[in-house]
């Protein structure tokens, strides 16, 4: 079974290392010549760009079901799925919010932050917008099986596309090492949920494995149509934004795919005209899964030493991640930068977003504790623009939430910093503590007046 | 832009039993005169359908935040705010998405069957869309601190648009009886959340107290904004139908604003010819928690006795509704019907939407359940049209599934079915239950084919 190609039209595959471009993909999205990751390109491309803008916006009125998606609205600049309405899936994806965020604005030093929530898609997490598309095309190759190795964002979206689809999901999960919700979507969407006594990286071994041995549809990020559906984050932002770059795009580095996506989109936009410069792109890790980090500072980027990865942020908590060449490419390309932040300044940007009015899984908020240090070093300056892209809703991860304004977050953990450090980062949170009384009157207006006077 | 507005507001209150028309609401919302509910009315208004229609759907390529609510969009049908621009506040919450469900329609026997999904909202239930309203209308009026009593769902909303609009937010809550999700919510956004020993009509009966005595605004569905924001789904829903009602409308009932809402929704749209008919509105209850089912089925609505409410779907556990006579208004006004469902008919509800890729909470799954019983009394017909209203995401309440699919939801919990009936319902999920395995390709492939051959 050949994974389906777009005879219709000018994408074509590329490898990213060696520059092979084969007519189609084998099972496992890797280059059957040196093995690296293939990419989507379109040779000879163009369009009249104010046209194809008015097209994009006049679809918002649209009752078609592509139009209502907020990747499909965007498919003039994605890969050609033939016989694309019989076998598209879709949640009507994308259609996510730019938020301003204030009070973070002003934590950080920077005058006009906004926030682009990727966690109000469908499922709860960005994936949604890669997943629709290359479930579409496992649809389109006749697939039954679809799977992939996932921290839990992945599977939850793979499994509500793959029902979506009439087509059964096979997830793998590294056993103990998701949150709670995640597993619960992979389950309510009826996949068969396997956790695996190993970390994320010994699922995607696994994995690769069998898809060359089964007809099972590969869906984790290597496969290049995940990229090409993520790439229309950037474009819908562009548009909320009236076509206007904003100086900086800030995204969580896990496995890397989005920063990828997002970075793919902006520099076709700009190829295309229909952005006239590129904002920089950065990447912002996890102290405790900073590989790449650590390949760009340590090595310029000429390697990338896979480690064992440990954080609270568990979204990315990723040790060898699979698109780290796209993700320097986009670094490079834009002048972006790469940062790693503490799990106490996750804890603490991920609260500073939520008195914002806006929750986000951990992984999001590492973003915000980037900017910071951006902002601390001078690459972010004061009056620049700035955008961080949210990669999955608060309800992803509740208990995280819940340990940590109650001061248990860290309690059996070790982390990057000092018990005093700990404690001053938690102590503004914890005047919020969650209390419980009797139901009376009295106790209910005193631990009011309480509040008021601390407020 | 401006469609016929009821400039300085047509839009007067007026107490729904004894029809006193107060020019301004007390702290508690309540009738001075009577006690009962007060809701808002719209003297003398009127529209051209058609050019309303037109300025709605245009406001979808508007770039304007207020336009781009789903709530704010349908303003021309709401009170007006005085000052609005100055104190909306707004997470661009509706936009909700209306899916066809193939194989529940299939389950509940019928052909054209949709969910609109309000737990596609900021903060993953249909509380989003009144809370902006209301919570605006706090704003607009001074008040530092807003407040309400909770099941979870509104806390959590509440929660978020205070905190956007630099408000303080009390949560009381039921102790140890909502979803650890819910919980995570109010302290995210930054609420001082206070879990009472008692149940959700206990914390109700002390807000209403507290109210009265401190400058807190009031923001439990009593609160006529709420349900003036809320109708706007049902708004929403009729545009997505192209302004073809569909036959029946199902709701969860448990404080009853939520039906009070999208009923009010759909006799202003007609009053207005906006649509040319009515559908029929029904609401299902947990059995264990079915007040209003009893007050129709037992009294003829004559009256409510209020219950000790006890079911896992914790969104609907209420024992006393507030918006009860609303409610039974719609009901009458619309020819809907009530009915009741158990424990183990919403847990395989849940799954069963779950199956076509949707997640939902718990409360939202009785109306899959209830049509299944509206089907089979003969009050929904095979052809009829049905769109059922989910109102919180899966994510909600992750417990409930994941105990569901590993069979122990109902382990330590009598349930309204025998034993053989309970394992029935679950004995097809199980089959998808969560698997813990070694890391190796073998186990994987086995679990695989196993699940291939049952499938």
């Amino acid at each position: 079974m050949s994974i389906a190609q777009n005879t219709e039209t000018a994408a074509k595959l590329r490898c990213i290392a060696c520059g092979a471009t084969p007519d189609s993909a084998s099972q496992d999205f890797r280059c059957t010549a040196c093995g690296d990751l293939l990419e989507f390109f379109f040779p000879g491309r163009s369009f009249d760009p104010t046209s194809l803008k008015a097209l994009w916006l006049n679809r918002r009125t649209s009752r078609h079901a592509l139009d209502q998606s907020g990747v499909w609205r965007f498919r003039e600049l994605l890969p050609h799925i033939p016989n694309l309405e019989e076998h598209a899936i879709t949640l009507r994806e994308g259609n996510t919010p730019l938020y301003r965020l204030p009070r973070c604005a002003r934590a950080a030093g920077v005058e006009n932050l906004h926030a682009k929530h990727q966690g109000m898609n469908p499922t709860a997490s960005f994936k949604d917008t890669g997943m629709t598309f290359a479930a579409s095309s496992a649809h389109q190759s006749g697939f039954r099986w679809v799977a992939c190795a996932s921290t839990g964002n992945t599977s939850a979206s793979m499994a509500a596309y793959a029902a979506r689809g009439n087509m059964h999901s096979l997830v793998l999960i590294p056993e103990g090492k998701i949150s709670w919700g995640k597993l619960s979507q992979s389950l309510d969407y009826g996949a068969l949920t396997c956790q695996l006594r190993t970390d994320f990286d010994g699922c995607v071994q696994i994995l690769n494995d069998l898809v060359r041995q089964k007809p099972v549809y590969l869906l984790n990020s290597v496969n290049p149509y995940r990229i090409e559906g993520q790439k229309t984050a950037a474009i819908e932002l562009m548009e909320q934004l009236a076509w206007e770059p904003p100086d900086h795009i800030i995204v969580p580095g896990g496995n890397l795919g989005n920063s990828s996506a997002i970075g793919k989109a902006l520099l076709e936009m700009r190829e295309l005209k229909l952005i006239s410069r590129l904002p920089r792109l950065s990447i912002i890790q996890a102290h405790g899964a900073n590989p790449f980090y650590r390949s760009v500072r340590e090595f310029g980027g000429r390697k990338l030493e896979p480690m064992t990865a440990d954080t609270l942020a568990t979204a990315i908590r990723i040790g060898n991640p699979a698109s780290w060449k796209k993700a320097l490419r986009v670094l490079q390309a834009t002048g972006g930068e790469v940062e790693e932040v503490s799990e106490i300044e996750i804890a603490a940007a991920k609260a500073e977003i939520g008195a914002d009015g806006i929750g986000c899984e951990p992984a999001s908020a590492v973003t915000l504790a980037g900017l910071k240090k951006l902002r601390q070093s001078g690459f972010v300056k004061p009056g620049e623009a700035v955008v961080l892209i949210l990669t999955g809703h608060a309800l992803k991860d509740p208990d995280f939430t819940i340990k940590f304004h109650r001061g248990e977050l860290f309690a059996d953990k070790p982390v990057a910093g000092t018990p005093e450090e700990t404690e001053a980062a938690q102590a503004k949170y914890l005047q919020r503590a969650p209390v419980v009384l009797d139901a009376n009157l009295g106790a209910v207006i005193a631990a009011l007046d309480a509040a008021d006077r601390n407020s």
